[in-house]
């Protein structure tokens, strides 16, 4: 392990979010920037019955023998639509990044890239909730924990640019989430911006094998399944007519 | 292609179901086996809005970009459970076969294979069903169709034997259900043991196919999801209150 | 099944082929529109060990319980390098369909489309072959197929005259190759674009089970691992240095 | 979150080990419950080129549009041959540790029940390695940690007296893996049996992460596939003759 001896230093020794950072890089983390991937993982985390949480509860009910496919069938709903836009939102702020590193101020930078998405017709990823209108508390946490750790830097910075420039380039406020905090504040830290995506996944991972040590204590996949099936006015008119339900 | 020539005389020259024969045994099947083949997919293609359609659709809505894990996900939830019934029936139907082969009658097999698996409380596998109380008549139709094709042998017969014996063997009767009779009219057409279990997943992908296109047409993941966990009195006394349930 | 008896018409009445048609599209396929599926399905389902099939043979090794999770390993690499293309075809000719729609020839359609794939830096799919430098055999025998069948329409038209202006638009000779061969046939017998990465995941699953089967009978997962892991120089430079592996 | 804040409490109050057994427990570890929890997930996540993480970079190699995908690939080969063995040694120790609740003492009880497992000829989960004959060194690190944490309890002394029973029991010795360390010291801090599976998920998973990082920067998905489908002699004697092997 890159100098290090897994057996005598590292088991033991570090923890497992410093593991997953030395695996990443290849070296140890500070302090701060432990602090900073703990802090996502542990925002992150956290899902009630998502679709991803019932696609594995309802695997494990129909497939008991193997917990690794409950848990896979539910990480394959870790895509763009429910948690992609982290890494879209790393992305974002990287070209504005590389904008600045040119020689462009912030703003005008902020102001080029965002007016190129909106010119191809895409969302601007890590901003806008359907709840937190406002400002999405988990963001104001994750902000407010770099700025106390003393990581904050240009991607926080470019991050809460864009938002203060959002009335004005798109016609209405939109407040950075939780999605837009977590690059912002891992880029600031080094993290690699090539294995964002792998932060929400791995986060996930921990709460799916709770909801699966759940599904076998107090099972519901069977419910939730039953369930869904009974709301919807699945009459017939769709292309296939999938009327007949008893499985084998 | 063991002797066939794929451009020259299988594209256009089979059909898919011949094709997938000749990949399992190395040879075309007869006609009689293509026909009991064809059948069996036929029979437990269709599916409603079962566990793993849902999982399967769910996984759509959140990761569009990759079909192939939406269909992955569908496929994780033929298990044991739900559609590996054709599989085990067909190991009961082979251990009491194999007793024949040492010289043991039909009945005397049966008997005592049956009465192992009561001894070791295993339920019987291929019988029994929630709805059809007297007979599944997908099972029904197998059994007509492969006695009209002439190629009903010693499986189906161990089947209905075991079917016969069981209100006498285990207190009360059960009727042969779709997933006996599938290994029933395979293994007497020479379908291998072991890929018994291919056939409903073959048969499964070309169903979830069909939902994941009704899916980018007709969307309801989302509206699958929100209606299972509305449905679920997810009170907070699971051990770990999963509750907070916006996702970013 | 739209008016069909599932049990009484369609078990034993109709082809696996048909009966996927059916559940995509609510009707029963033409013989023609039932020929020409067939013959794509036959066409891709053949694969030697590919990456998708060692992924699938290695998983079974390893998880032996679950041969669904051993498929589902497999179809997962059925992505946008592998077999995506057939998919990104069908769309190429759609989109150049819809411009001679609009009342342009065939040739000022295809080359305005061409155009600008050329200018956003995109390949051309379902065009060229690293072994097949003329024409690929595969690709001539589906529209051979075609023609006989009496199907070939605009499609196939649009992707002949796209093979023919290549030299002209982009510089250089690619010819038709399977995965553009396969969307021109469907399309022209009326199979829904939105489903054409089905074909290849259908075909697929039928060759996976057909080399799980194998795997069941003569392991080679292991030795798979164990060869390719031995041919990679994988001498620490790594990032993350990964060179301990035994596997608890 | 079971009495605590999400916002205000756990981002940056607790690290991404104590969040997961939160999930699992819906309380807080103590330090002793995190720190055997943290040196098991460092033991068990770090692995080379086994075959889960060769499945999982060539899927991403062939699919780079889904990351997802490639981490459930690698993922489903978490199964019972590779990494089940730590979940099986777990069932062991409880089995044992229930008859010791009756009364039994552990040397009587530990007798038994592994004679109960050679008399099923079922292998003794958690003992022996193809490498380290004497003792497994990450096995001797994980006691040793847990002694100082003053955590060890009735589990690890099941599993060394069952190491020391074992030439006795079946003939020869085979010393305490890293699989049958995890769980005796997990389970003498608490962590509930229906989730030991969990720990060699979640950490591969973080591992898998890392290694898909690295396909990115230096691939190599589809070398270790052609290298391994070199290596094999397959001949066309297998019963399907999958020879050609060009991919669409």
């Amino acid at each position: 392990m890159r100098g290090h001896d897994l057996v005598g230093q590292l088991i033991g020794g570090i923890s497992f979010t410093e593991h997953f950072w030395l695996l990443l890089t290849g070296v140890l983390p500070s302090p701060m920037q432990r602090r900073v991937l703990d802090a996502t993982l542990v925002a992150i985390a956290e899902h009630g019955l998502t679709p991803s949480v019932q696609a594995s509860r309802m695997t494990l009910a129909a497939a008991p023998e193997a917990l690794q496919g409950a848990v896979a069938a539910g990480i394959l709903g870790c895509g763009s639509v429910v948690l992609g836009s982290a890494e879209a939102a790393g992305r974002l702020f990287t070209e504005i990044a590389a904008q600045t590193a040119g020689g462009a101020g912030i703003e005008a930078a902020a102001s080029r890239i965002v007016g190129e998405y909106r010119a191809a017709k895409r969302t601007i990823p890590g901003y806008g909730h359907p709840l937190h209108k406002q400002s999405d508390p988990r963001a104001r946490r994750l902000f407010q924990l770099a700025s106390e750790a003393g990581s904050t830097g240009l991607h926080a910075e470019i991050a809460h640019t864009v938002e203060r420039l959002l009335p004005e380039l798109i016609g209405r406020p939109l407040a950075l989430n939780v999605s837009g905090a977590i690059p912002a504040v891992l880029l600031d830290v080094g993290y690699p911006l090539l294995a964002l995506k792998g932060v929400p996944i791995l986060a996930r991972t921990a709460s799916l094998i709770a909801h699966l040590l759940e599904e076998q204590q107090r099972p519901i996949g069977f419910v939730l399944s039953h369930a869904a099936a009974q709301a919807i006015d699945y009459d017939g008119e769709a292309p296939a007519g999938f009327k007949a339900s008893d499985d084998a």
